[in-house]
């Protein structure tokens, strides 16, 4: 078993000498720019994490899990041309420092450069691997279009809200965690159990980061609190607190999504109380609670030795008792 | 073996009748919409083709030809973004119609269903067919971003501009014809002398094309005569102009790449005639006939008996007399 620094370790060396391409330069500076803004590599470690769960060789998962955080990279490329982002980890964004065209087909090298480290793998998995992925890359795209389109929707319901985070972020982590099960040797079914995993944990996920949006510590969370509602972000917590407000609470909720304030923490603060009164926040811990059981009686039915989950739990759990 | 009519009827109906994926629609909706557009289905032809050369089973090569037909529309729709262009067929192109980052995310599926399709070959030879695969997307992309490397650039080599186009033309051709020969059972050999066939053949049809653009058949080229001169792009011919050309002629070029004409018939004649003195036509026939030279000698080497040739020898003549 390799605890989760060694990991780390072992995926930031390899992106740290790890080549894409030279010429045209165009083509890949951006994507060794992007690939090297760092981050968490939450992705690349839990494919990882997922092969040694099942006694597998690391060293074999190590290029789809070097090509998963490719992937990731290329979807947050053009996730950010869409969303208009200047920024990505405090730097500019690849159409901000190049321009959009750059961004769509560097971003595009990345995905056949995905798929390429993702055929890494023995003859004897090759297309069970390439089918997840596929279905997962499917997924992701899926899920920023669905993203895209609450935008200019005035109601969205709690179970569109939970498909639309499912396939814009937990099916990747449901699908990377399948795939390091395979490359381990795992069985469909076992594999599918972690797939469970990942998905419902991806899901709880992100329920947490709404909740932390608004209720964090603002020093931990490393973002602006209140961001969400300052942009009218439609968040779990604005989406139950629509769907639960009546009469002067509507009102309110209403009145708020269609100002802005000169001072930002007037705003947050009046829509803060909204929820408070509407138990909004309970609501979501709630839900994000649901879903965590989820992935824990996939996880539980899996048939290993506790030790050997020991990590993998340890790192779930870590997760989701982030920054309150 | 089959006709190119029967090959051709084959890919339009299968295409007719392809569904691309229905949720979120305005991720799949371009997709129908693009694919709809119609075109020569060239490509998938082609595959088709190669896979019957080797006395293959067409209805195994059938699903990536569809799958090459795919990347090939993908490539359109970004590209189709990234030259600003507002009509595809004449139809409006996928960004105009909708938006730019509807055109960016509905390329990005199709390269995933395209993906999907080239995995629907036989096990032994899955991980060789997707290996050509992503070799060839990468030289797409990289030919595009030299392409529009080229527009800001005073001088571009012949050698460069050769390099460019089979990039961004000829290595589909190639990719796609050795994929054909792949599901066939050729040998590797074998397959790789179909694709120099492919990828030369690629690089003399699309010098034929820079041919025509000044002095095709208006009614059989189908598009505006000039207008590659009239847009100062930088084809074979202007290329070559502007190696040879010195002193007046030199200035007469140089004075129409930075002046447009009331009358645009004013211009291409000019150019055309400092062409005439330079005899950057016969340069330019000659080049092209050097690629398809190099083409056939490359298919005379596959050991196939000449009846076997016949229609893809018969086709890729046809290609190369279109519209004189």
């Amino acid at each position: 078993m390799h605890s989760i620094t060694d990991l780390q370790q072992l995926v930031t060396k390899t992106l740290a000498t790890k080549k894409y391409g030279h010429d045209p330069i165009e083509l890949y500076e951006p994507i060794d720019y992007i690939m090297s803004l760092g981050g968490k590599r939450l992705r690349p470690c839990l494919l990882l994490m997922a092969c040694d769960l099942f006694g597998g060789d690391i060293e074999k998962a190590l290029s789809a899990a070097i090509g998963i955080e490719v992937f990731h990279n290329f979807t947050l490329m053009h996730d950010d041309i869409m969303d208009k982002a200047p920024l990505r980890r405090g730097k500019p964004t690849v159409h901000e420092k190049w321009d959009t065209n750059v961004a769509i087909l560097s971003g595009d090298v990345m995905m056949v450069e995905a798929n390429r480290l993702m055929m890494l793998v023995d003859d004897n998995i090759l297309r069970p691997v390439l089918d997840v992925f596929n279905e997962t890359a499917t997924g992701v795209c899926e899920g920023q279009q669905i993203d895209m389109n609450f935008e200019s929707r005035a109601i969205v319901s709690v179970h569109e809200y939970i498909n639309m985070i499912r396939l814009k972020t937990a099916v990747l982590l449901g699908g990377l965690m399948k795939i390091g099960a395979l490359i381990a040797g795992a069985s469909q079914s076992e594999a599918t159990l972690l797939y469970n995993f990942g998905e419902q944990l991806g899901i709880a996920f992100q329920l947490q980061d709404d909740i932390l949006d608004v209720y964090g510590d603002p020093e931990k969370f490393g973002k602006q609190v209140g961001g969400d509602i300052l942009s009218n972000k439609k968040t779990y917590l604005l989406i139950k607190a629509l769907e639960l407000a009546t009469g002067d609470m509507l009102a309110q909720l209403n009145y708020w999504l269609n100002h802005n304030s000169a001072d930002p923490a007037e705003k947050v603060n009046a829509v803060k109380a909204v929820y408070a009164r509407l138990d909004v926040r309970q609501a979501a811990e709630a839900e994000m609670n649901k879903y965590a059981r989820n992935a824990m009686q996939s996880f539980e039915a899996i048939h290993l030795p506790a030790e050997r989950k020991r990590v993998l739990m340890d790192f779930a759990e870590q997760l989701l008792i982030r920054e309150y």
